[in-house]
């Protein structure tokens, strides 16, 4: 391994060290459990709160909106199951996206099992829903509609605003999947209309395992996990307080550096857009503007996206093709097929994400490194 | 405060140092997506199996039986919908306790509005099932049986083999909330017929926000969360290395000091049992025999179990009354009432949960600080 350079951030990120020394106290010396009533625990609940609000400052949401969960799959499967078991005696209609993440689709799927009808906006060739597509496929039972604020695998921002409008006016619950947008871009459930959101802490540098569901005061949603009284009943399981407090001093400092953090991204993200395009028979997938700032996804005609990935792994380059949740799995991505990318093209994709450590340097090494790469590979090719 | 005196093990733990000290590379150097294909998450993958290997080490499972949760109560959520939904064409009647978990209680609540059918049987003074009414109360559409191996509030062990052999017997899944138990007693799942069995890995000094779901091979069981190809498809969502990482660690621990600390609590539980009864018009809650290592249940008559609990914060003392989780409530224990303990001195409760740091010392200070204030309490009762 020549250098060790992580270019993954939208598959995990690793936990800031700012906020592992947060945690650390709450493991093994304020370790109580928040429902009981002496000292450790009523000091648990106060953190809780806190940690409550710093999230609920974000998205300008109220601290009790706020709900734990144990990371974005868990939120998405919450807001969708949850409505639709709730909600079933006033329609069976749901509203989604053939791009959404799996966690949304396999729970649609789920849904559909259970009587649900699900129909599934098609998007266009950067992956951006119609607006007017949606409001011609509301139903009188249609009683949610789940688009994602931002593509994990080519990093479209949908028009979440201009939705939220709509719905709002048709009075139909909107839950949207941010898990890849918060912290990326500003973002204000009032003004966006938006009724419920999910994210999930390992993305933006706070511990695995963890995330939250904004539910919108008044919504009505049943549980997924019944149990004790934790958020106020609405989420059974002792409270992961560590992971609380991590979840909430990340969020803070990366909302806080956001404005300036996104500014650098672009900057390096646009090199690594340009310098990979420069490659003969290359493809960016996905939209030049209202883009995640630091997704780059790109096709090389010819090439697999798999042993691309391995050779770059020997390199010493992380990096992905896909969306890293459905790896292993052999098929196109189903983002990709989405937006019109051919089969071949789909699988000669590559995903590199840019983080907190991503440098000048390791985007030009990425792009020398990869250039090569592809020339090589072409060139055993052809000689076989 | 005098003192700091934590009797409180079964509502949680602290994480052991030699614990976190293992889970900490995981957090920010080791930080992978299990899921991708470079070095570091291949690595992750190899930490997940050691870390499921372990747990299945101390109940006699197969490692690719043992699925990691966000809790137990995600465990028992799934184990009783996902059984439930996935086996409703074959019956729809569920069999489980009176005294169990709310997270079971909460959960068949629930599947009672989805249409199942639940049959709830009683206790004996005790709180132990009787055998003959289980046999008596399967029906021909009964899919599954949920008893707990040992309950959370009394310390009654139920006879959890003899179940399992007459329910293998009969063809029907047996499902066990092994939270209380696990690492407390052996546990073999294979001998005990056990086909799904739920643990918390902050009961015995692991991480928060982690738990297990140990599903025999073949057992027909929706997910619980849908989405990415995790757990091999059946629980979704990034998984929470340095989490699993801890709860290997921590079961493997306690698993293996677990002979010898059973030994040393037995005789701390029992002195402290002891000490307690001598105070005037105390009951002990739950069986003398067959009760778990840590657990003390005292009744004192006329005593408000709650204002007991302040004061004895105040004197530096975590102790519970009913259930940690139900904590808040102002209804007497569920446990408490099943077992026929009148609502005046299950009100009067005070349950003590001995575990890893509890010397004889204190079980000596706190039967002092006990007597004390009972006594102070009846008193001042009295003279107002
Ligand atoms: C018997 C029993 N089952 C389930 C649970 C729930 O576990 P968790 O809080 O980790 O979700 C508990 C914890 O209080 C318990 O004692
Ligand atoms: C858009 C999107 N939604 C949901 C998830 C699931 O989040 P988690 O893996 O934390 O459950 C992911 C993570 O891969 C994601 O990118």
């Amino acid at each position: 391994m020549e250098r060790e350079v992580y270019m993954d951030y939208s598959a995990t990120t690793f936990v800031k060290p700012e906020v592992l020394e947060a945690m650390n106290p709450y493991f093994t010396e304020y370790f109580g459990n928040p429902s009981s009533i002496y000292h450790i625990s009523r000091m648990n609940k106060v953190i809780i709160n806190k940690s409550k609000q710093k999230i609920a400052d974000v998205i300008n949401s109220r601290r009790d909106e706020i709900f734990f969960t144990s990371g974005g799959s868990e939120a998405d499967n919450w807001a969708l199951k949850g409505v639709a078991f709730a909600n079933k005696d006033k329609g069976k209609h749901i509203i989604t996206t053939t791009i959404e993440h799996h966690a949304i689709l396999n729970t649609c799927k789920y849904l559909e099992k259970q009587g649900f009808d699900i129909t599934y906006l098609k998007v266009d060739k950067d992956g951006f829903i119609d607006i007017n597509e949606l409001r011609d496929s509301i139903r009188e039972d249609t009683i949610l509609v789940s688009i994602m604020f931002a593509n994990n695998e080519i990093g479209t921002i949908e028009p979440i605003s201009e939705i939220g409008k709509l719905l709002n006016e048709k009075n139909i619950l909107f839950h949207t999947d941010a898990v890849q947008a918060i912290t990326h871009m500003p973002i204000d459930v009032k003004k966006m209309n938006i009724d419920m959101l999910s994210m999930s802490s390992h993305k933006f540098y706070g511990p695995k395992g963890m995330g939250a569901l904004y539910i919108k005061k008044g919504t009505n949603i049943d549980n997924l996990i019944h149990g004790g009284g934790q958020e106020r009943g609405l989420r059974a399981g002792t409270e992961n307080v560590p992971g609380i407090v991590g979840m909430g001093f990340a969020i803070d400092i990366a909302n806080k550096t956001m404005n300036e953090e996104n500014k650098r991204l672009v900057i390096l993200r646009d090199k690594l857009i340009d310098g990979l395009l420069k490659i003969p028979d290359s493809k960016l997938n996905g939209p030049r503007k209202n883009r995640l700032p630091g997704n780059v996804n790109v096709s090389f005609g010819g090439i697999d996206g798999d042993i691309l990935l391995v050779i770059l792994d020997d390199i010493g380059i992380c990096a992905s093709s896909g969306s890293a949740c459905s790896a292993g799995a052999i098929e196109p991505s189903h983002v990709l097929t989405s937006i019109g990318v051919k089969s071949d093209y789909a699988k000669s994709s590559l995903r590199l994400t840019l983080g907190a450590n991503t440098t000048d340097d390791e985007v030009k090494f990425v792009i020398d490194k990869i250039t090569d790469t592809v020339e090589k590979l072409r060139k055993n090719k052809v000689e076989n």
